[in-house]
């Protein structure tokens, strides 16, 4: 038995940080003793050799009632499209494709078998767009809600992308746009506060904000991205994806490469409507794009000429890579430079770790 | 989006039971389209073909706070082993043996680093004892302790042993004894309601109890008879571990076998501690050994002349496999016949569904 069992020392989480606990952590595990391990505890899914040069990559994620989702304003269909999209995400995030995923469900008494026949459909709905086989789980009993989703995904060996390839002058480049689903949330804790104040009579206004909110709470994984790398030959040289908000990911990207980043702030990708949301709340827009989690893009870095071959109107150039005694900055739009910080998203309801 | 997301009806998960919920996932799942895929929602793990003859088996399962066990008197290293042992359980389930983990942690506030530390102690010893390797996985906030652990095992295509292959006339026969994890949860319930009530002074008297104690708080997935099987060149026809009480799992294997059974009431293995227990606390050893949960031993089918080539002292035989007509029976000691209920094992403090 470990002497840590009987310690009388408390060090909470927040001390040590993400990065702190997982060096800890590994510490405990050692290095993978199996050859066909390629990836272990360092990137967003584990990649192990499955033979005939394939390999599969495997990731394991969360969502836990009043920490990851409310059910007060969350539908089940969705909550299933959101359960297997933040999986898949991991596994877009490795230049691979999901094909398999199994399900543990937490069910507290006060969800019944049509809220789990929905979340099963959201489920469902977003294997198919995916291509992933759903096969089969695990149900028990919880105090609340609980939903564990592991997925495997396959590739050539020599597809793998890991965080850890970016080199100095690299491009830093994501899909899509941020701070929406962040916006999204937002927007929807706002209304159910004013309807709870303004009680049954409250007719909340969402009118002009479907997106946001399509965004928190049903996001959508970028494989048609790592589909288009594919089909145009282009492979990047490290890739993660955007879940903790951008500017915790670049921290991850570069630790992996040992490199720093330059982010260019007046080039980040932000959509009209997560700008109006920031504006009627009195927040940075900025703030929501670097800090706001759950956008599920991807972040990838890639030498400049490489970005002639995608098309130009699925990605943004928002920084470079530099070299690591530079760490991590942003340019503002003024020109200033900052460093970034590693903050990462706080969950709705969050009372612990992320 | 589904007709049941706004439907008003409201069905309890107990009024379908286990059996009916799983079927109308499967309905929504539809069968798993993937020519890969094996066997998917109704094994103790999935199987699919990963190539050069061999098969990887997929299982997940959630461990949550004050539902699967109770911090008040849980070692975190006990719970890393259990966490890790339940699901090899699984994966010996298929006649497979484990190679990667991945593990998902929900950490409320007052989990600390030590903590965390002890249970991923109690995991690698697990993970060296199985030969499994620990990938990674993902650490999130939740206001209880979740632990979710997925392993995938491997092993070559014939090798695999479904829950369907039982046929009558097959010896139906356990791995180790039934009932003492539930004695030991038993018995650390009741020292530690004495504790409770006659304070600090209280001193829980454990002797003579170490056997169901650690049979409860850190079980053994049962590898060793799938190796000594192996070496035998023995492959049972039918197989199944037994999480939730051996009522409920031979129901399980006879309803996925198109069969019935009949158990042999007076030869259910059974230990001196346990039957202790038992008598102690006025209750029927033989309910612990029937509905009593988390053995993690092994249910297997066998034509009787297979037997021969088994170490007896491993195994006890406890029925026969009958036609479906006949049901799930048993034999009481004195003669009599009665049908077998598949009440499954209510883990502590549990109010939801198991």
């Amino acid at each position: 038995m470990p002497d840590t069992e009987y310690s009388p020392s408390f060090t909470p989480v927040s001390e040590v940080g993400e990065f702190g606990l997982i060096d800890r952590l590994r510490a405990i595990v050692g290095e993978p003793a199996d050859e066909a391990v390629l990836a272990g505890i360092n990137d967003d899914a584990a990649v192990y050799r499955v033979g005939d040069g394939r390999v599969h990559v495997l990731t394991t994620d969360a969502l836990i009632e009043d920490v990851h989702f409310s059910r007060a304003f969350t539908p089940m269909v969705h909550l299933g499209i959101k359960a297997v999209s933040v999986n898949v995400s991991d596994v877009a995030a490795m230049n691979a494709l999901p094909r398999f995923a199994v399900i543990a469900l937490g069910l507290p008494n006060s969800v019944s078998v049509e809220m789990i026949e929905a979340f099963y459909h959201g489920v469902q709905k977003a294997a198919a767009v995916y291509g992933l086989t759903i096969l089969g789980g695990d149900t028990t009993a919880a105090r609340r809600l609980t939903i564990s989703v592991t997925v495997v995904g396959e590739a050539a060996e020599e597809e793998i992308v890991y965080r850890r390839g970016a080199r100095p002058g690299d491009r830093l480049c994501v899909t899509g746009d941020l701070g929406a689903a962040y916006a999204g949330l937002q927007t929807l804790l706002d209304r159910h506060r004013a309807l709870q104040q303004e009680g049954e009579g409250f007719q909340p206004d969402l009118e002009g904000f479907s997106y946001v909110i399509q965004r928190q709470l049903a996001p959508t994984a970028r494989l048609d991205a790592v589909r288009a790398w594919q089909e145009a030959g282009v492979r990047p040289r490290a890739l993660i994806d955007i879940s903790d908000g951008l500017a915790s990911e670049v921290h991850h990207l570069c630790r992996q490469s040992g490199c720093g980043a330059l982010l260019y702030g007046a080039a980040l990708p932000i959509d009209l409507e997560t700008r109006t949301v920031a504006d009627q709340l009195g927040r940075d827009v900025d703030t929501f794009a670097l800090f706001g989690g759950e956008d599920y893009e991807l972040l990838f870095a890639l030498p400049e000429k490489a970005l002639d071959k995608l098309d130009p109107d699925t990605y943004a150039v928002v920084g470079e890579v530099t070299t690591a005694d530079e760490g991590v900055r942003i340019r503002q739009p003024e020109g200033e430079i900052f460093p970034l910080e590693a903050l990462g998203f706080q969950h709705f309801g969050e009372d612990g770790v992320e």
